[in-house]
């Protein structure tokens, strides 16, 4: 974890400073460039080459409810790109009205992340994208040849495959919807004031954001989220000083007073220092990401603050600080690319496209 | 009924000839324009005129789940503008996964309508925007008063509503709510191939599509697909020559043997010869917006083809001439506004926004 971190902040100051020799930085610049870095357009992947035909058929996928078993639920529909990559629900909706047990990550520079899901379980987009369409209280599809015969069936897509996949014979494969919403999603960015700022604009961050950015960096918020999505580069226990579920329990709405405690990573890797681990969750956007942590508990962006300061940092904040640190967090707020906005026009299915089943 | 036909049909000829006086009209595009007329730009409402700013506001409020209890269904999620307006499902699913009685009517042209809904229950869009969001199994909300409320607890909306109703003390209303999403509606429209010929241009259509349009008014559709929108401009019995039920019965999906037999406008006025009367539905993209009829019993547009020849005309209609009439109806897809493909941001919630309610 700590050499990850290294790494990235290593290679944000090579990359980002764009000084002349001998022209002096401001110092809270210089000691943000130490552990930010501007969000890149495309984040590519060397296996999953981001194409413009791979983006366009992995857009339409991604907002076409045919890929899931009752030809209700997108991709988009928990991921809504005109909410900030997310439902803005405590836990998301699936097939048959199932609750879901986690809260939606934003898609928004997700990309960017060492791994997918708040336990980290999908190494990276293209193995992220396979697990909702078959997820049984997500998008349900009964198989992953189902969802390839559904999509096959429509002569458009056929079409759309074989010019995102051009060198293969079979285009039209699971491992390939996936790939083709992962490239749509590799390019999901959404730059913000503060890329500007560590661009070298030091006018791009008002007086007390800056104060805010000091002290994210001073009370050690930093220590997990840093990098260019400030977080989703390293997994921590959600609770390092005390139980998290102690904690966020008076937040949690009144129709739903049980929240399962979530073993987190252990889940996937059963090490025993894994119990209650997770992803860092990146903070790009998270002004408009709420409700908060992997169960959604939490609503607003104050409580989090308090609340992470207390499980993982044994701080206890003053409200000044809060609201400096939420001021900080509120300059990430990008801006969501146009292409990102526009809605592809879905192919109609044929005869031979399955039909929708709703139990 | 037929009055409002002929009316329809004089103003269509005043209107889209478009001739020199001498100028020789092709018969077809003569006996066309009786029956039909190019779509308008927007099809505007006095008591509520479309401004930009009510388009803008009312496109926010139509991509808004919030306007559901659950905060997971808006108005998109059954009249999906990314395919044609509709669900592309039998009937549509609503809160709790209640799955409705009736299939989802296409948002695209439909301010172009005599009433709306399969019975005809509102008189307009305005009327009909306020149904579905109170409905309890569609989007659910408590009251008009829980709807506006969650909707005046978010600024930018109150900044929009004030701009879009600027004569007004308190615009932010539940009239207001709906009236804006009318008032984005009314934009909808998707001219096509047909329209350039109603135009003028007769090589719009090809001479399948043509010897299709002579039958289509020939064999008799015409009576009741006719205007700007080729139906919903009057209300009929489904099931003239024969029960519906009788006829559609066979093409029920095998999981669904039970559709109950829906009276139609009886359930609205009580009036015996309303019984089985439903709206004639438009055709325009009727090539999309699959399955057919107000069950969704029907999935191939061939087959709805033959099933209203012979339900509504008593004709039987031989496999060719059920080829050209589609191939006809096909011309009648049109082009999806680029503005009605933009989706918008939507503003965030704030600590006073009612919370999701999934029960």
């Amino acid at each position: 974890m700590r050499k990850k971190l290294l790494v990235l902040s290593v290679v944000g100051v090579g990359v980002a400073t764009g000084l002349s020799a001998g022209e002096k930085v401001d110092p809270l610049l210089a000691m943000a460039r130490q552990y930010f870095q501007p969000l890149p357009k495309v984040v590519d992947n060397p296996q999953n080459p981001v194409t413009p035909e791979k983006v366009e058929l992995g857009k339409m996928l991604y907002h076409d409810p045919r890929l899931s078993k009752s030809g209700l639920i997108s991709c988009n529909t928990c991921h809504n790109l005109a909410s900030y990559g997310v439902d803005n629900l405590p836990t998301s909706v699936g097939h048959g009205w199932a609750i879901g047990p986690r809260n939606a990550p934003t898609v928004y520079n997700a990309a960017l992340q060492i791994a997918q899901f708040w336990d980290g379980r999908a190494k990276d987009l293209e193995e992220q994208a396979q697990g909702p369409i078959l997820n049984p209280i997500e998008m349900a599809m009964p198989s992953k040849e189902f969802a390839v015969e559904r999509i096959k069936s429509i002569p458009q897509y056929v079409e759309l495959f074989k010019k995102a996949f051009p060198n293969e014979k079979d285009p039209v494969t699971y491992e390939n919807i996936a790939k083709a919403i992962a490239a749509f999603e590799r390019t999901l960015m959404t730059p913000s004031r503060f890329d500007r700022f560590l661009q070298g604009d030091t006018n791009a961050l008002t007086q007390k954001e800056k104060e805010g950015l000091k002290l994210f960096v001073e009370v050690g918020c930093v220590a997990c989220h840093n990098g260019p999505n400030l977080g989703g580069n390293m997994f921590m226990k959600f609770g390092q000083v005390t139980d998290y579920w102690r904690v966020t329990r008076p937040y949690v709405l009144k129709d739903k007073p049980t929240i399962p405690v979530d073993v987190g990573r252990f889940a996937v890797t059963h090490k025993e220092e894994d119990m209650y681990v997770f992803k860092v969750p990146p903070l790009r956007n998270v002004e408009k990401t709420y409700p908060y942590f992997h169960d959604g508990s939490v609503w607003k962006l104050e409580d989090a603050v308090r609340i992470m300061a207390e499980t993982q940092l044994g701080k206890k904040l003053t409200p000044q600080e809060v609201d400096k640190i939420v001021a900080f967090l509120k300059s990430l707020t990008g801006e969501i690319p146009k292409h990102a906005l526009e809605l592809p026009v879905l192919p109609a299915s044929t005869d031979r496209t399955s039909k929708p089943e709703f139990k």
